[in-house]
């Protein structure tokens, strides 16, 4: 991975030249307030715009039940070409029929009579509750507003991503800047996602011939960047991008209907147009992978009722898919989770786990440890299948801080996947079992 | 399934003619109460033995990191004969090396010294904390005091049975009589299991071929019967009455290291041998099946934490195995168990499950309903992917009882599985999170 270092810059997406947006409260959840009440209310409809048209690439949830805007975005993005995004929460439009797909292509064709371009460069994205029909007027009514608010100050970006937030606490958007080819380029995203989180997205929304272990979040992303780049190049960047970053985060292990990340590049910074043998293609795959990472981990950071990060990291497996395997069943064992919760540093329930999962492991071979986040310096508290002199004293406070890295060593082969994982907790269970008497608490 | 009734009877374990159990308290947790001070503490360590040598058959987990006693069980079984069985919780004796290995002989040679009989006639289970040795004094001494205290009243089997609890509320057990050629045959069981419950058992321990999805308990379960049976007839009833009954139940998706099924019949109830192409052997079959299925059901209703049991009744699946997991990913999505906690009929959350299973699933054939246990008045939530006209209230009342059935029709085939399964709450979180300042809250 390189260690290049990015300037990080105000704005989200709209710090690279020429990205507009904006944020409105349209009262998509239907809370009754009416016309004219939504003083106080969170924003629920963003637009995200390029001033010029810009190439794109996007990739979709390979939930074999998939919302209708991922429907409408999957097939748009193949022409590789696109100008604008809606995005509304609180409604997913999934599970909505052919009203949900009309309802979506309602969306980008009043979004892209609005901005005079066409109806294919628009793309729409959805979050929220499965199985409602979105209620169109209030729609209408937001998109028509949302565009009369489009600017680039970085209050828009804060609006736009008010507005795409469900159960998170907090909104998640970054930007950087670096050079590339004597150009100034930036690179800036926003997401969304704190529960039904494990991404395991791929570019069309069709599932991998072998499907990985547990594939499973709400999360939306979106991303711009001025940097001139060809969209077949675009499309091969965000792929890895994606493989390193939200398709290795869990939450809850449930992969959600909805799960999308979408990424126009305007060209506007001038740069001489990156493809896809480019040599300068390893500066924007670098920018991109930081910032897709940077976003994941704010959504495990957010989780739903998470007190605690734990990154797992397998190495020595026999193959990837073993390694990925392995990583996976730790990150979502209920025991393993809230024994995390606990801070305590329970290796019974890590290596029963890797046992059951369909990674090859042999006893007298593990290690578990522990570390700081990122660092080498690792407490052993197996080494061989066999307890260490480590304390449980010592092995608590390793297991105590809100951040920790958790190495598992299967010493049978060379491959290696980390997943970055959260603890389960009562909080968890609380927020999503929701209180059926007042149904505006029942979440996705 | 067979509709035959069964009459229940007193002694589960030791209602069958010619077996003897007994229960005792030899701190193996070691609470540090020392000799003499065992007043009011929970047994742990239970023998269950027959008069005479019986046939044998046994069902283990398929957990890659599998305790020492299943290994030597595993390989006992296989002679197909046996007498007695050691039992001890508070440990589990798992990764525990060769110590382990030689703990778990050291206890079988003991017991048989004791009761005069061949050592490979002599099995043992475990259960508890993974990774840490057996405390040999303390169990010794059990197994010397439990050959003492060996008798066939009721009160011999609550003992016994009282031992082998870990996190389980209360005790399970069961016995029934019918009749066999013109004999009264009796089946009694007893199992444990609250936690990291979700068994997928085989025959030696070996991994299918296919493994099937989410394999995942510390459940022990020993059962007894008078039938005369053929080892190797006995072996195939077992599997069957497994496949129907522990391997159906999930409570957190974790599959123990020390999952075991031991079954002995001593052929006192006089019966002509049952052989593998015995007519008869249907009645004993269903015999078993009733009460494996019986004990399964009451590791669910005890799990940890559990406030509500769901039977996921999955039809019209492509393939078994597409049928499998459907109804795994539903009884093991955080999402749709923690919306089961709250009684909210979220059918969002289980097609959302359906989805990202292995299963092929098509949004516009799905219908999803409750009933009550075992009933065929089905009220629908969603049928062909629409939601139907039930109101939110009668769905509310549909999944408010301590027991529903949750049906799922994909409408692809003609494949069907069930999965008996359990909510997620607080109580599951607080429980398993423990806490590290008192190490003896924590779990295995």
């Amino acid at each position: 991975m390189s260690k290049l270092k990015f300037k990080v810059v105000p704005g989200a997406v709209v710090a690279p030249q020429g990205f507009l947006a904006s944020g409105v409260f349209c009262d998509i959840k239907r809370l009754g307030t009416g016309k004219g009440s939504n003083k106080g209310q969170k924003r629920d409809l963003a637009l995200i715009v390029s001033e010029v048209p810009a190439t794109v690439a996007g990739m979709f949830t390979t939930n074999q039940i998939c919302a209708a805007p991922v429907k409408v975005c999957a097939e748009r993005v193949q022409g590789g070409a696109a100008q604008a995004v809606v995005v509304n929460s609180g409604n997913a439009n999934a599970c909505t029929g052919r009203q949900g797909m009309k309802d979506a292509r309602a969306m980008t064709a009043l979004l892209a009579k609005q901005l005079h371009i066409p109806d294919e460069h628009t793309l729409v994205g959805s979050t929220g509750r499965i199985g409602v029909n979105l209620p169109m007027v209030n729609v209408k009514e937001g998109i028509l507003a949302a565009s009369q608010l489009l600017g680039s100050d970085v209050a828009c970006a804060d609006e736009a991503v008010e507005a795409i937030m469900t159960s998170d606490t907090r909104p998640k958007q970054i930007a950087i800047e670096f050079k590339l080819g004597g150009k100034t380029v930036r690179i800036g995203g926003m997401c969304k996602g704190a529960g039904m989180i494990q991404p395991g997205m791929s570019a069309t929304g069709a599932r991998p011939a072998a499907l990985p272990q547990g594939l499973h979040a709400t999360m939306l992303c979106f991303i711009t960047t001025d940097a001139a780049i060809e969209a077949k190049a675009l499309h091969t960047c965000l792929q890895e991008a994606v493989a390193n970053s939200f398709n290795r985060i869990t939450v809850d292990g449930d992969m959600s209907t909805n799960d999308t990340v979408l990424v126009l590049a305007n060209g506007l910074a001038g740069n001489a147009e990156l493809r896809t043998r480019n040599s300068e293609l390893k500066t924007f795959q670098a920018a991109l992978n930081h910032v897709t990472l940077e976003l994941a981990k704010m959504i495990v950071r957010d989780g739903e009722g998470v007190h605690r990060v734990v990154t797992v990291r397998v190495e020595g497996a026999k193959t990837i898919q073993d390694a990925d395997a392995a990583a996976r069943a730790v990150a979502n064992s209920a025991l393993v989770k809230t024994s995390w919760h606990g801070g305590d540093p329970n290796w019974g329930r890590i290596i029963d786990a890797l046992g059951y999962s369909a990674a090859t492991v042999v006893e007298d071979r593990v290690d578990i440890g522990y570390s700081a986040p990122g660092s080498r310096k690792i407490l052993w508290s197996l080494k061989r299948g066999q307890p260490t002199k480590a304390t449980f004293k010592a092995l608590c406070a390793a297991a105590a801080p809100k951040e920790f890295d958790l190495h598992i060593r299967l010493n049978l082969g060379k491959a290696a996947a980390l997943m970055y994982a959260a603890d389960l907790t009562e909080a968890y269970v609380d927020y999503n079992k929701g209180d059926v008497t007042d149904p505006t608490t029942l979440g996705g």
